[in-house]
């Protein structure tokens, strides 16, 4: 399956008094991973919602294995797949990009859902991006 | 001048390293004054924006003068007046609820506009919320 | 089982530019809740960490089932558990106030460690505040 | 006056309902802009912390001049000065990378405190960093 790397560092504004990053931070770079391997596909996620295409979260799990404090060097691993034929699913590992030590993993299903909140059926170009992927493993 | 006393406590999520509130949480607390003020003033500003006014920061100072951590209870004081024909501004005062010691103060100054972006001028209801507020005086 | 129940209204903040809450906000409420829970049960979190025992999130489900935006009234509602030994459990379901229509439910895991990363089995207060909401039932 | 430069993309959890970015983003952006300042010039922040020096915001002045929504491309220009012999400036400007249009301007002034909150003097290595960078003009 293909995996896309992005590389980012731990913010200040991400760290909490326990001295590691606070939870929910997990969530936000997990869509940072996302947003970047949709770019590096040809398909940024903008583009879906500009053309009226919406992907909220509807369902995610998450495991917390390290810690990761200001200023840390993270490497975010995100892959994509088809979850059923109305939802896609990420699954995002994030580590110490020097040690390759896990800091969390999760993942997370997205319901394809028009501005009116109107369930979609995955589009046909979406679809092709996720088989042009199985068809390059 | 009419003030605003809203209480609320630091959120672990709004803690950083250091041990105390990370600063860009206090312009998030000076808009729950802010929202606060305006609901106990009769006028939500979620209302504003469903009529299709909307106040936008243009300027803020801020002072941080105290620490305040994890769970600390603090009391967030807000002015509401008018800085000219088309702007607004909030004064905003944050202490710790117990002791009355100053943690931060700060002023936010807010361009109306409509939903294009267009400026507008303080619309009749916001500047008799602002006059009968001096009036009271 | 002990259900605490706890308001707030989603701030402004807390938005994002699908008109809800940003999915992140999810864990920060949930963080409130459990904060509500252990001070109404009279073991405030922030004197555990002040005894030196800290309670970091190890794994965590959401489910994302409504959406809620800016200004509205939520009921986060908390139950606390054991998970095991040595982890505590958490469940929250958080719906809009006024018509109890869900809007997200979730679970998080917390293990016991001291300030130095060594796990720690439940110390007995915490075990008698579990127990004692056991009997209550 | 040495400008340091540094672009990074508005993330999805920073935008908020109006479709721009929440105006407590940019606080966080200019710390990562000061962030990536010190790394270039050879003092990383982590450091100076590691070292039980700590330099808290204690002042900033901020003006919001234009929009920038998710996945825009920012670029964060920083400067560094000398604000008197215990306390530091950084000016910064955050514009559109592909147009220069500017976002928002804003400066913050740091205490240097240790780690008991006692004041301290700009140490040599801040100051040659500082006066090295007024030679370099």
């Amino acid at each position: 399956m293909f995996i896309h790397i992005h590389e980012l560092r731990v913010r200040y504004s991400e760290s909490d008094r326990m001295g590691t990053f606070y939870n929910s931070r997990l969530l936000e770079w997990m869509e940072v991973g996302r947003t970047e391997l949709l770019r590096a596909a040809g398909y940024p996620y903008i583009e879906w919602e500009n053309k009226g295409l919406m992907a909220p979260i509807v369902e995610s799990h998450l495991k917390f294995k390290g810690r990761a404090g200001y200023d840390d060097l993270l490497r975010i691993e995100t892959r994509f797949s088809r979850e059923s034929r109305a939802r896609l699913r990420f699954d995002t590992r994030v580590c110490l990009a020097d040690s390759d030590v896990t800091v969390a993993e999760g993942w997370t299903i997205h319901a394809l859902i028009n501005p009116e909140g109107k369930p979609m059926r995955i589009p046909e170009w979406v679809d092709d991006l996720i088989n042009g992927d199985e068809e390059n493993e």
